[in-house]
């Protein structure tokens, strides 16, 4: 069966300004890796009436799939689950499963549950609860005859853990269609070179083959519509092999886990520590890191030298390095990296040093960056060309900087 | 006249999950302040007839006001202006001064002007163009009878820059309702205790007063409907007042200047330098700090101190007073801040250490923090108690020590 989706955002939050919808986002995203077609979004707010109209909207204009975010709170303004049931002509009955999901997430017994809980625990006749594994409101989906609806929570967590966990496979089992993804990650490469090196796989049709520009630069998303996941696997195989032959240099990870976590298993595995010599990220590769649970293990401490003269005094660097190359050069950024390690029991240095912006600096020009990484008594550099404002610019030598130095640990 | 608001959003990018929608959680905040009330938000791909349709739908459920974004471009499929023509009957005519707008833009001449780019110079007979300051697609307004479309780019910055300096005037001329609005930024309090102090505040009518909960902590709005701006100012200054009495010691700022920019004006006035030496926030404050262009000015370098080695080594803490209170106390706070002063030529120094989590330490809970800052020869030190998972502690740390150092800038 082809479902043509409607996503209908229930919340009056959403129409006073207060809250950027990430829902719908998250949600089309989602069923497009499930081949689920989405056609329209529409929000509206906490009113019964607009609610029953807006799904008389959707099913009217073609689509035989809704799903709702939003309006299953314990509240009298939570109403997205009754107009629903209202517009499908089904009675609400207590869900024994919801009442004993919802003793188990709150920790107390029935008797203790409030009415507000109780009305969470209602769902239409005829239709499915979905377990919330993070809140109390459980989700529905509820199917008659070519019309399905599916009521999901509001909270993004819950939205997410609900989605992932017992909406995709029950989509799945309609469509009949399965479908595997792989994530390749990249760094030291632009978006345009790629869709150069790449554009034949671009038109691929199974598995498919895109690019796709996230937080952390860019990533392929390969995805096979296939029986089973080992299909999948293999169908993918084979196409991902192409691309590590043509741009395997630029490829730094696959799969979900962050640059940061990914250095930091890599300090785990042979027993290294870390430290860090910032100019132009300020402070923001530290940062990163130290985001990770568990860092204090491999990094004890770091030193941003933002000035020449801290460079000089806090990390060594030659003044004359500094008098012939500059501050934003490969041989201030080596010896920044060189000096770190010097002064701090680490096995691993890393070393930022460019030109942020807005304006340009020893006439170089903004979004110029070195970074340099020290293992031991090696040293490398590397300059990067960056693209974008301030803060742009140093989130990218962050990201480049992390990315270079896992690059150098894993291969050597 | 009374505006009932449907935001349009036209782009098939939003329907497969490549781009977040921002353009409607900007432009239902901008139609709050000005009191235009948004019922809907609809997304729909670049498809002629779905267009059509969804104005229809807009109109038909009692909107008098549809905002489109999207769909302005130069391509074959961007087609929101001719789809909007076509529903209201209009002819596209060329518009002589987008024209001309577009040569100032691009920097050429009519005759170099491509088809493509000439595509975008045509407007609906009757509309009025509004000109784009940061790209070559105009907006357009157009009135029918009681029904009003305006058509806006999709690029954000495009589409806040005409709102803000078109849309807005327009859209006011035609309430004749006029909002004035302020902010009050707080620090160091609780969205409860803040309910519980103001409680009757905000049952006001005009002006109003309402918390919100930014990415900076909590903030008020305070907005008055008016009819020119020194009203406004007047009628918002004796709630202020009354606001200032209540709960003046959590106040840090108004306006819309982030903390950083605030203390790094107070830095300039006073010819001062910062400095500082993290533990729990690992580079978040250094690299909040320098993220404001022309940080560099007022601070020459920082220090990570995240192990209690590199505490008493860098930073000259005692290891009695380590081994006494811990790393995570006053006391601690207090003497990495007096080290950070010592080591530079700064004359202000901020220290962090607190738990982040995931787990406790030395048996404190996570979100415990301490800041201390000194100034001269004076220090000052202050605890917080953060909620959040380790990146939310770690972020609240840093904007709370931001605040800290800033509100004792400003009141010696």
């Amino acid at each position: 069966m082809d479902l043509k989706c409607e996503i209908i955002c229930v919340g009056s939050e959403l129409l006073l300004g207060d809250t950027l919808n990430t829902n719908s986002y998250f949600l089309t995203k989602s069923l497009r890796d499930i081949g689920v077609d989405v056609y329209y979004h529409t929000t509206v707010g906490d009113n019964f009436e607009k609610i029953m109209k807006t799904l008389d909207v959707a099913y009217g204009r073609g689509m035989n799939i809704v799903i709702t975010s939003g309006g299953l709170g314990p509240t009298d303004d939570d109403i997205t689950k009754e107009a629903s049931a209202k517009y499908f002509n089904k009675k609400l009955i207590l869900c024994e499963d919801c009442v004993r999901d919802m003793e188990n997430i709150l920790g107390i017994k029935r008797d203790e549950l409030t009415n507000a809980n109780l009305k969470q625990a209602y769902i239409p006749y005829g239709g499915k609860s979905l377990k919330n594994d993070v809140g109390t409101a459980p989700g529905i989906i509820l199917r008659d005859g070519d019309k399905i609806i599916i009521n999901l929570p509001g909270p993004p967590l819950e939205l997410r853990h609900m989605f992932n966990n017992y909406v995709k496979p029950y989509l799945e089992s309609i469509t009949k269609n399965k479908y595997y993804s792989e994530y390749i990650r990249l760094y030291g490469t632009s978006e345009g070179d790629i869709n150069h090196l790449l554009s034949d796989l671009f038109s691929g049709e199974n598995p498919t083959v895109a690019p796709y520009v996230g937080d952390d630069g860019l990533f392929l998303r390969l995805t096979s519509r296939c029986s089973c996941d080992e299909e999948g696997i293999e169908m993918i195989s084979k196409v991902k092999d192409e691309i590590y032959k043509r741009i395997g240099d630029f490829i730094y990870a696959e799969g979900d886990t962050s640059i940061e976590e990914l250095l930091l298993n890599q300090l785990r595995d042979r027993g290294f520590k870390i430290s860090f010599g910032e100019s132009c990220t300020g402070g923001m590769i530290a940062s990163r890191f130290i985001g990770v649970s568990g860092a204090s293990e491999f990094l004890d401490e770091a030193f941003i030298t933002y000035s020449n003269e801290s460079k000089i005094n806090t990390l060594g660097v030659n003044r004359d390095t500094l008098d012939s190359f500059g501050a934003v050069s490969r041989e201030t950024a080596m010896e920044m990296a060189r000096g770190v390690l010097n002064k701090t029991n680490s096995n691993v240095a890393i070393s930022s040093t460019g030109v942020a912006g807005p304006n340009k600096s020893e006439g170089k020009p903004v979004g110029l960056v070195y970074i340099s990484v020290c293992v031991g008594d090696k040293t490398y550099v590397k300059e990067f060309r960056l693209i974008g404002d301030r803060n742009r610019v140093r989130q990218g030598a962050t990201f480049q900087a992390l990315c270079y130095a896992y690059d150098i640990l894993r291969r050597t």
